[in-house]
């Protein structure tokens, strides 16, 4: 999905595409100062090595890019490619050096290519989830102190979140995965003063019931039973499908219902991994639902996404919001940009129009012109 | 339906269920004086003479209502069948003679029971759609020549909403039929100072077109194509499958997409008798969306929903805040109401979420304590 | 489900309700000397001591059973009830006399009801798996040694299979558990010379794909993925919800994907407990297939059975196929029943239009008049 | 579709892609002496001037040819090209004289290609349906007196049968069009000794239908409704969509139902033209049925199909089959071919796989070796 924003960043930026499922560009954003499309520049850290060309082939073979397309940004993408270097996560000896060579990256990449923000966005594979309370996480100094002792036991995000953070960057986490969800993190931004944003891109199954579970509440319908299933592929259906690692994505989709029903629900989400899928995901949920006099009355559906093409944009748009934010002074979680997670920071507004509205309200705050 | 919404009324009225479904009963209406259940007495017009009660065991048999209720509240039932008439429509005379007779059934059924409002609610049979902008219609003075001529031709919904105008009763419409939707009819109700509202109560398909739209528009996806398909038994299924008929009830379920999206979108919706379904429709809708790169995507959504149980209590609803509306002095058109309605008067705000607000902020204008 | 059979049996046996769903009474087995319905009379072994009468109560309160129908087979039910025993697997001190026990309550059955044959047909819950070939089960004499010595280990299916077998019942397994699935009792059938049959009803998703798979092998499509997700409550969707228990059933309804294609397909099989579904079970299949020059295409199904309703008269159209081919002298596994069953004994045969025929032609043979 | 089917066996021929979805290269179908790949040659006649490789390269960008095929079997798609010719029908003066080009057209064609036999095939666009028992088709010698004096009123496809079969060609309708059925033209076939075959190729709903119906038929449970929604956009959808055409193809779609149950079953069809579909189409399905005790159940179906990729392979098994059947001297109706057919001539078989058993046990009669 990284590619595929990177892709598309530079379709839109030389107008070869339409800004279709770009958020930010609707009317309704017109007023803000938003970066261009054109001025955005990509870099990154990865475990693999394959250039973004070849990834972009691939997408075309996968139906999710149309063909012709790479080979008229391919300068867009070899640029990229320069600025991609190996995740010191692979290698460093230990989690502090390893974080400090993030950090060097950032702050060479932000100089080199006389950049006015860096956004970081962690899009890589979802992590198991981490015990919750551990002590070292509980403040800074706690947390300071278990680097300098070797027994930090930073999950990769957080690594990440803790470099960008102390790189002047601001971090936003399209992931279920830990990232800046520590105290000792929000404790660092707070010092910094830079803001953050997440947890997990709403793209798919959760957007529709970001609409539908408010749509049964303000009816007064009592959904008793909720059922999901997810079907998919390409990296993250493999990753989905390790023992473990889809736990953090079910709870991220699963607090919801919870927060916009008074009664109690019967909520499942399944995520299953169908590799001839690819990108492409099919989810299928199971609403049973009690009305007038008791009657039970069921709503099905399904929702065939790319899922690349769904998430790619939305990066772009936190890109562009958390520059803003950032030019603007703004830190902290950045409950506003709820519109965009599954999980999001600092708010239990888990409907979307109210999401929407509270986005443009606060992205007005910003302060006009530019771009 | 209004057999569903006379026995759920008394059912919820005497404590035996519940009020799932009933809109006005949420928190978010907690402050505000609304009318007991147990304060409502129903009456009506009907054309054919079947008991209230013979219909209520129809309803158990079509597992509308649970087996027992019924005997429950027979008593209940048969006061209000002593209170419904034949229609004039199907017997005076003329169109003047039978609008003054339901003006005295009106008069009658007030005085008699003591009321303080009598809200008259359209939940007859759809009517074919009539002619737009008919010059007797134009104006209340044309009207009234034309009603002395003897060539008005008003539809029977446009009847009783003139004879509820005239005997000072707020009037609703739950159909798409015309109602009081004509210029002389507003006319009147600002001459009487009367509310109404209307048009075809939104409990299936359009209801959830009402969330899922707005939530493509705020993602910027572009929906190519929206195909909705109805499958329906019961009256409504077969009056539907009358020629003409359906034609009312298609264009208010289509007038939505236009006016939410910016693009243009191949919007069909088909309505298909299919008897032995009785009371339970089935929705079937397929949308096709183009995403980032011009990927095309799908989302298909089923709704098996029992009729009358969607929108019964919404006829409780309505009753309730139009009664209230009516008490704190508000008159013309409720375009506040646009939350219960397919089609609503006085708006194009069809976004669900933002109709609920609307609902809530005015809901708490028209002042609290009583009930 | 037994209720249901039972009810059912004394419903259709008087009259009161024609044999939906009972396809013994097809015109194709016209020619078939079968038991009427009202010469069936039912006995059994349960757990728990719930009056049949109280559960069909419930089964009317589930939607299951017409209201008014038990009270009108009540004699019926009640003479069901006094055969009713409790199992003998919940309190006997070792195997062995446990199995005596039941041998004795079939032959007392048999004998004070003046009945020709008595066929033992296991409807109880799914049992876990047990591991496949121990030697104790490897044949009669080491099962016999193992009895005697208290390490039988037998799961309770195949207790009631043995004493089924040796008081010269045929045997039916309509659950997925072992039964008469084990070297040693198939040995032991051939010694008796009794006909068994099984394993696991085929009355949802399974008897979809038993037509859909062969539709897609004869039309040379290729499905890539079969993903089949069941939600279902009752005692069946809380047994599947145990550890283990699940997978009995997985494994009976994977097995015919692999038989009928050539090709390798992503087959998965997901059961989820939703309880307020009771006895009506939703299964959503999705099928991605290859068809010509490699184009993807997807078909879905949903299915929305009541369990209970399917599977009672297949109950009973076993009992009476079993009992004739036991007068006509069949033995060992009718394989020729496959028609009726996931995971069919003694044939690789899954197509259902082939298993059709051949139930038919093997009917034919058992010969006619009688009934 | 015709463009799919001669780029499909270019590359099939060529070996650069599976036979997949030809029914023809089915293991069951080894032992029969049918036609290479790389032995069948295209030509045809057409309304309007595209040539083949740009027709190619639109099912590219419809995402229904995989990109880079085309020019591998660019050479092939040329040929046909050359053999492709101004339909007749547009031009000549009369029926008898458009009858006389077309034959000269396929007399020409198969002496100058040195072919063994030309099998002509009707893809052209479906025909409004033509009054039933007309006299001038009730009889060879009517036809032929009416075509004289200038009032055969043939429609294209009879005209087409009537050139193939009078230049010793079988001919097969994979259009609900008319085509050969007139007895005039049985007559003419009986008399030239030509086999002929129809109607209407059954790739889609028709298809799941004919393996659904005979599931409910043999498990005696009861569809009291088939509601089908078909949506499809491309050359078929726009066609489809003018007045008169679609009830060709809804009359053909129909019969089956009928004919498979004893009970009368509310059946349903309905065709959509959605444009954006192209080529890709959704039929959903609704299936409400009753079971045991009269339970109502419900199985939905949805079906998304490339119309040219599943229609390609079965207009090429048919050319295969019936020049086969030709060589082995077969003529007349092939009523042994109904596997292909929504509508097929000569039986009342529904069910598929009894077409398919049927469709075997034929083939091996024509004689094997050669290929
Ligand atoms: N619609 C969507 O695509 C969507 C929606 C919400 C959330 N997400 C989340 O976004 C993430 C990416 O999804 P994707 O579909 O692109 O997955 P993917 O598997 O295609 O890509 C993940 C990439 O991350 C790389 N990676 C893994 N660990 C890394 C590390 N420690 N450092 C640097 N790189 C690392 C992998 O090599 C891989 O290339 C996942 O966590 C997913 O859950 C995606
Ligand atoms: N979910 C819903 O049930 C729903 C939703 C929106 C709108 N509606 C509308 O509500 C109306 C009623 O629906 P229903 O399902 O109860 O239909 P129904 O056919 O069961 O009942 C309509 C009743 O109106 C009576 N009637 C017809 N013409 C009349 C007249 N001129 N005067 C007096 N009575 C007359 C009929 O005799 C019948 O009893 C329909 O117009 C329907 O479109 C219903
Ligand atoms: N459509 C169907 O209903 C269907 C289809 C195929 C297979 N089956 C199988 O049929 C079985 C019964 O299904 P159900 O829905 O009726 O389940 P259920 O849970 O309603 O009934 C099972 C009954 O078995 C009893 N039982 C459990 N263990 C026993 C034992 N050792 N001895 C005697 N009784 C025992 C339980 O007390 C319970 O009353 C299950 O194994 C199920 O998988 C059902
Ligand atoms: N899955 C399928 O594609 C499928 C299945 C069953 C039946 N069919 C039938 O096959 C036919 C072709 O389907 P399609 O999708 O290829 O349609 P299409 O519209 O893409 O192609 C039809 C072609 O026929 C040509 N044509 C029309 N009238 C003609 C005439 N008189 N002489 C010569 N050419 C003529 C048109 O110019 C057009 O190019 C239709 O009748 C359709 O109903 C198709
Ligand atoms: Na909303
Ligand atoms: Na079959």
């Amino acid at each position: 999905m990284a590619t595929t924003a990177m892709l598309g960043a530079a379709a839109v930026g030389s107008g070869l595409v339409p800004p279709i499922g770009c958020v930010s560009t609707r009317p309704d954003f017109a007023p803000v100062a938003l970066a261009g499309f054109d001025e955005l520049v990509f870099g990154g850290h990865e475990l693999v090595d394959t250039s973004l060309l070849k990834r972009a082939e691939q997408l075309v073979h996968a139906r999710v890019v149309p063909p012709g397309l790479p080979a008229l940004v391919e300068s867009d993408l070899r640029a990229a490619d320069e600025e991609i270097r190996l995740s010191p996560m692979a290698t460093a000896g230990d989690q502090r050096s390893a974080i400090g060579d993030v950090i060097t990256d950032l702050e060479d990449f932000r100089r080199r290519l006389e950049l006015d923000t860096v956004v970081v966005i962690n899009v890589s594979s979802t992590e198991a989830p981490i015990p919750y309370g551990l002590p070292q996480h509980a403040s800074l100094r706690a947390l300071l102190r278990a680097l300098d002792e070797g027994t930090a036991a930073l999950p990769d995000s957080s690594m990440y979140a803790y470099a960008a953070l102390s790189a002047d960057c601001p971090y936003v986490d399209f992931t279920p995965s830990t990232g800046a969800r520590l105290p000792a993190l929000a404790e660092l931004a707070a010092e910094r003063r830079m803001p953050y944003a997440g947890h997990d891109g709403k793209t798919g199954e959760t957007l529709v019931k970001s609409v539908l579970a408010p749509m049964f509440a303000q009816r007064a319908l009592r959904p008793l039973s909720w059922s999901g299933t997810n079907l998919l592929g390409g990296g993250d259906g493999a990753t989905l499908a390790e023992p473990g690692r889809a736990d953090s994505k079910i709870q991220s989709k699963r607090r919801m219902l919870a927060e916009i029903f008074d009664h109690e629900t019967h909520d499942a989400v399944h995520i299953h991994n169908v590799p001839d899928l690819g990108d492409w995901k099919t989810a299928w949920d199971h609403i049973m639902f009690e009305g007038f006099l008791g009657v039970r009355m069921t709503m099905q559906f399904t929702w065939q996404g790319c899922d690349s093409a769904l998430a790619a944009p939305l990066v772009l748009d936190l890109a562009r919001f958390v520059a803003a934010a950032h030019r603007a002074g703004r830190h902290g979680p950045l409950s506003d940009l709820a519109f965009f997670f599954k999980d999001p920071l600092g708010t239990r507004e888990h409907g979307l129009d109210r999401q929407y509205e509270r986005l443009v309200h606060w992205a007005h705050g910003l302060g006009g012109e530019s771009a």
